[in-house]
C-alpha cells in the first residue's frame, strides 16, 4: 500500500446487544455507519455484508478491517483458535469464526480484538490516552474489564487478561458484603465494585445513589485499589476510566483521594513529573471508543502484512 | 558492527553489598569476572575501571556495557536523570551518576536497569523463561520485587513498576498481624509476605521455619495472591520465583496449589494449553542472572543503536 494511512478501513463493534459497522479512516472522517441488533449469526452477519457492499460502492474498497468483539473470543494472534467465539451463554454464537465471517462478508483481510482492547486502542491514540504508550482503560459497569498497553503494545500473554478479578483487600466498614464474583465473592474488584455488585449491597442501581450516598466513598475505594495494583504492576502514564457507573462524575476525585491515601507516601509522582489528576481519567470518546479503535487494529493490521 | 551475537559485552552487576564485574558473550562464556565489597563510589568505581582495563587487554574490547543496579535508580531510557542512583539511604551514592561513571570506567557505551529486571532479562533468555515473550520474575527476600516482560520487551511505565506492593486480601487467620511495609502496614504483599515479615510474624526467619509449620501455608497463599494479579493484569506465560525465601523448595507446589484454589475456576489453563506446574517456576540461574540478564541489556542496547 502506498499510503495506508489516508486509505479506507472497515470497523465492526461486535457487542452482546448490537453491532456496530463503520467505514472510515484511522483518526479521522467516518464515511458510513450502521448499527442493528445482535440476533443469529446467520441474520446479523447477513447485515454487515450488506452494509460493507454497500459502503464499499459508495466509498471504495477497505483496505482491511478491524473487529472488537463480545467475548470470550479467541485473540491471540497465531492460536489456532484466533478469532472464533468461545464457550459463551450465548449458545448461537459459540464457536462461530466472527473473524472469517466478517472478513468474507466485507471482502477485505480482518483482525480481531476484544471490545476492551479496541476501546483501549481508540483512547489511547485518539481520546484520554494520546500520546502515551503505557495506558490501561478499564470499563466499570456489569463487569469490570480492563486493557492492558505497555510500550505501545497490548498486553495478551497467554490469555487476554482480565483486570476486574484483580484481588484487593475488603474495606473494614464492607465486612458484611457477601461479593457478587461468581468465581471470587468478594475478594476481587469486580466481586466489589461492578454494578451488580453496588445493586446487591445497596439494593438499588447505581443511578439511583446520590453522589452523597455513602456507596461512593466506598466505591472509590474499591476502584483506587484496581489502581494502585496497576501502578505497582505497570506504572501506566493513564489511567482512563470508563463504563456505565464511570458515568457518576463526581466518582473521579474520590478515587484518586483513596489513591493517594491507599499509596500513603509510595511512588513519588513529583519525582517523575506525573499529577495524579492527569493520571486517573475519565474516557473521552464514550460510545465512539470502539469504531475508532477497530479503525485503529485495521491500520496496524494492515501496515504489518 | 557485523557480529553483534559473538562480540564481546560488559556487565556490572551494581549491589548494595558487592559489585561483580563481568566480561563474555551473552548466552555463552564469561572470559572473565570478578567481585568486590560496595565502599564508597570513588573506591568501587575504581575497582570496576581497574576489572575493565585488564580484561579488555587480556580478552579484547567489550561492545557494551550492562548495569544491574541497586536502586532506586533511574532506568527510563530518554529521561534527563536516567543512570543516576536517587535518594537513598545509602547516601554516599545518592546522585551518583552509575550509567556514566562505569561506561567512563569501561570505556564503553553502557546501558542500565534494576537489578531485578537484569535478573528477569537472564532468566527469561537463559533460564526458566526460555520460549516465552510474557514473563514475571519475582524475588522474595529482604523485599519483594518484580520485573514484568510483556510482548518481550519489560514493562516500565512512568517509573520500574514494584509489584512487591500489590495490596492483597487479607487471610482470615492472619487477622492478627500488623504488616512490616513502611507505606501499606499489612495491605501489599512485601508487607505480608517479605523475608521481614516472617520474621515478625513468627519471631524467627524463614531459614529455621521447618517445612511443616503454618508459616509456609500463608506464605504460599499470599505468594499465590500475587501471582493471581500477575496473571489477570499480564497473563504471564512464566511467573519465575527466586530470591532466599523461595529456596524453601516445598513453597512451590504449595504457592500452585493456592492459585487454583484463589482462582477458583476461573482461567481455564487447560484451554490455553498452560499447566500450572510449568507457570509458577523456580529461578533457574540463581546468583548468576544478573551478570547474565546484564549481557543481554548489553547486546540489546548494542544492537539498537
Amino acid at each position: 500500500m502506498s499510503n495506508l494511512q489516508h486509505a479506507l478501513y472497515g470497523a465492526v463493534e461486535a457487542g452482546g446487544t448490537k453491532f456496530v459497522c463503520a467505514l472510515g479512516e484511522p483518526g479521522g472522517r467516518l464515511y458510513a455507519q450502521a448499527s442493528f441488533p445482535t440476533t443469529t449469526p446467520v441474520e446479523t452477519l447477513a447485515c454487515v455484508a450488506d452494509f460493507f457492499v454497500e459502503a464499499q460502492m459508495q466509498h471504495g474498497p477497505v483496505v482491511a478491517v478491524g473487529i472488537g468483539s463480545f467475548g470470550p473470543v479467541h485473540v491471540r494472534p497465531g492460536s489456532a483458535q484466533y478469532g472464533r467465539i468461545a464457550r459463551t451463554p450465548k449458545l448461537r454464537w459459540e464457536g462461530v469464526d466472527m473473524l472469517g465471517e466478517i472478513a468474507r462478508a466485507a471482502g477485505a483481510p480482518a483482525a480481531i480484538d476484544t471490545d476492551v482492547n479496541i476501546a483501549l486502542l481508540g483512547e489511547a491514540r485518539h481520546g484520554a490516552g494520546v500520546g502515551h504508550d503505557d495506558v490501561v482503560y478499564v470499563t466499570v459497569g456489569t463487569g469490570i474489564g480492563a486493557g492492558v498497553l505497555a510500550n505501545d503494545k497490548i498486553v495478551y500473554g497467554f490469555a487476554h487478561p482480565e483486570v476486574g478479578h484483580v484481588h484487593v483487600p475488603k474495606a473494614a466498614e464492607d465486612a458484611a458484603f457477601a461479593g457478587v464474583c461468581a468465581f471470587h465473592a468478594d475478594r476481587c474488584v469486580e466481586g466489589l465494585a461492578s454494578g451488580p455488585a453496588l445493586q446487591a449491597r445497596w439494593g438499588t442501581g447505581a443511578e439511583n445513589l446520590p453522589p452523597q450516598h455513602p456507596a461512593w466513598t466506598l466505591q472509590a475505594h474499591y476502584l483506587a485499589a484496581l489502581c494502585v495494583n496497576l501502578l505497582v504492576t505497570c506504572a501506566p502514564k493513564r489511567i482512563i476510566l470508563g463504563g456505565g457507573v464511570m458515568a457518576q462524575a463526581h466518582l473521579f476525585p474520590r478515587v484518586r483521594a483513596s489513591v493517594r491515601e491507599l499509596l500513603n507516601g509510595y511512588l513519588d509522582f513529583a519525582a517523575y513529573g506525573i499529577e495524579l489528576d492527569d493520571l486517573v481519567v475519565p474516557a473521552q470518546l464514550g460510545g465512539r471508543a470502539g469504531v475508532i479503535g477497530a479503525l485503529e487494529l485495521a491500520h496496524d493490521f494492515a501496515a504489518a502484512r
